[in-house]
């Protein structure tokens, strides 16, 4: 068995999940346990509790004059300090998360966005290993992302960066769940696939597989389109488009070298959305004749980036100090 | 008078000028030449002579040993290596100019684009000088930009990143000089802005001063909007929407501390775009209650931003070799 370098931490709505992270980052031990809701000292305790056990059961006691660096992530908007500003479906609002995990656990402790800590876990030991300038976006209920610049992680001025899915493709375009119209995720996000086939069907005369789905859901319009579905392709096709002029304004913008698609519906769909996405990103990015066009691939980690990338980002911390 | 500690020198379609830079980024001494065009040998020479009679002038010769760097700020595209790959108004393509100047002036001479330059210029002595995070859109003949992300300059994997006027605000929209449609750049250059006030005076009743003028500039709008103008303070609010627009991607992409909108159009028309750009902006923005937006503020080095830049670029390579 690997030595677990650090422990990365996913808060997501259902399950609190940790891992012990080797340094290549490969998964050493797990455990999870309900997600508290509404209430950072409860979960603050889950946390606590769950890298303790992970902690026993890969060793990590036995040098107790340096702790496994913890690192966390959450989906919701989270500063540059660590402070869970708002996440909707555990119910924080400004929930000094970092600060409190710090004084239960006594050691490095890094809490940030869990599609930041994604896009760690990609670049660090995934899809992107090999580049110093990647972009990564979530496809699942919304559209989420991270970003490599330079080799480093981009958190923005507040920590509030990377809020991909909200890239504007079409002005005054369809309704976000933000509140916005035209964002990326109105467009590109699995709920939105799905609702995108619903709509469509109702005035669809051709048949489909799809027909009497109520909500149709965006995986639902995956397997149509896999089996051959007419309409759940031409709905992929949409998104795969919509996904590639997002993508374009990113390139023209920053110059990755890689572009990987993760989360459910991006890993699930990758290689049905992946055709139509290239030719809208090829026929929309500056300066072409010049220009190696970044490989737009799937996500290597599955649902273990977020766990990976906040190890791996903990470890980094924990270097960075004296 | 201060002592200068760098050379910055910015090459565009009709004269070559170059400034000894100070280490405030203080303009010290100027020289200028007209642009060969096409010819990467007579470039070279035009630059290498314009920096020997600056050098001069600054006392630079008097410690020969360690020459002042120089910085070359070219619009177009240039890759990482100081390439020009592409430059329409020069007539320059896969033109090796940071080689070749090496060669020429035998010391540290840096070779990239001039918006990024410029964007440099503001970040380190400008605008932008708080910034750890900061974006720079030049409003000209088109709409070029830069990008600092984590007090560095992005670069992009091939050099070609901050290409900000070509981030899509209405995919399928208004015809872009690059071919695309929908870009930024279609909407907010002083030549758009032009071009759609021509446009809108074929059908306009109300009467405006700009009646007659064929073309309309877009200087000829800016100037017609400060004496009251309707159609023209319409036509600068639209643009001001759309640049709003594509700030609102780049903010939830990049979460900067600073917006710094520049170029002739842009510091000439700021206070008449300034007002509906953060409308539009703070409507678009992702998570606007936990979010603290950028400040949009007016370029603050004018046409040196780019000769400031190139130079200060320029001296921190020279200190980060051995």
């Amino acid at each position: 068995m690997s030595t677990a370098v650090a422990l990365g931490v996913d808060v997501g709505g259902t399950n609190v999940r940790v891992a012990a992270v080797a340094a290549d980052g490969g998964v050493v031990a797990t455990g999870r346990a309900p997600t508290p809701f509404g209430d950072v000292e409860a979960l603050v305790a889950a946390i606590s509790g769950l890298v303790r056990e992970v902690e026993v059961e890969v060793g990590g006691e036995r040098d107790a004059a340096v702790p496994l660096p913890v690192g966390v992530g959450v989906a919701g908007t989270v500063d540059r300090g660590g402070t869970v500003r708002y996440a909707a479906n555990t119910g924080l609002s400004d929930a000094p998360v970092q600060d409190r995990l710090r004084a239960s656990l006594e050691r490095t402790v890094v809490v940030r966005n869990d599609a930041t800590m994604a896009m760690w876990g990609e670049s660090r030991a995934g899809a992107a290993r090999s580049a110093d300038d990647a972009v990564l976006l979530t496809l699942g209920t919304g559209v989420g992302g991270g970003l490599v610049v330079g080799g480093r992680l981009v958190e923005g001025h507040t920590g509030q960066a990377t809020e991909l899915g909200h890239v504007i493709v079409l002005d005054n375009g369809r309704r976000c769940p933000c509140g916005n119209l035209g964002c990326l995720e109105a467009y590109a996000s699995g709920t939105s696939i799905g609702r995108r086939a619903s709509g469509r069907l109702a005035t669809w005369d051709r048949g489909s597989s799809m027909d009497g789905l109520e909500p149709v859901s965006g995986a639902d319009v995956v397997a149509a389109a896999r089996a051959g579905d007419e309409l759940a392709l031409e709905v992929l096709d949409e998104a795969g488009t919509w996904l590639g002029v997002g993508i374009a304004s990113l390139v023209n913008a920053l110059d990755p070298a890689v572009v990987v698609i993760g989360g459910g519906a991006g890993s699930d769909a990758f290689e049905l959305l992946h055709p139509t996405l290239l030719r809208a990103l090829r026929s929309r990015v500056f300066g072409l004749a010049g220009r190696t066009l970044p490989n737009v691939v799937a996500a290597e980690l599955g649902d273990s980036a977020g766990v990976v990338g906040a190890a791996l980002l903990a470890r980094d911390h924990q270097e960075d100090r004296p």
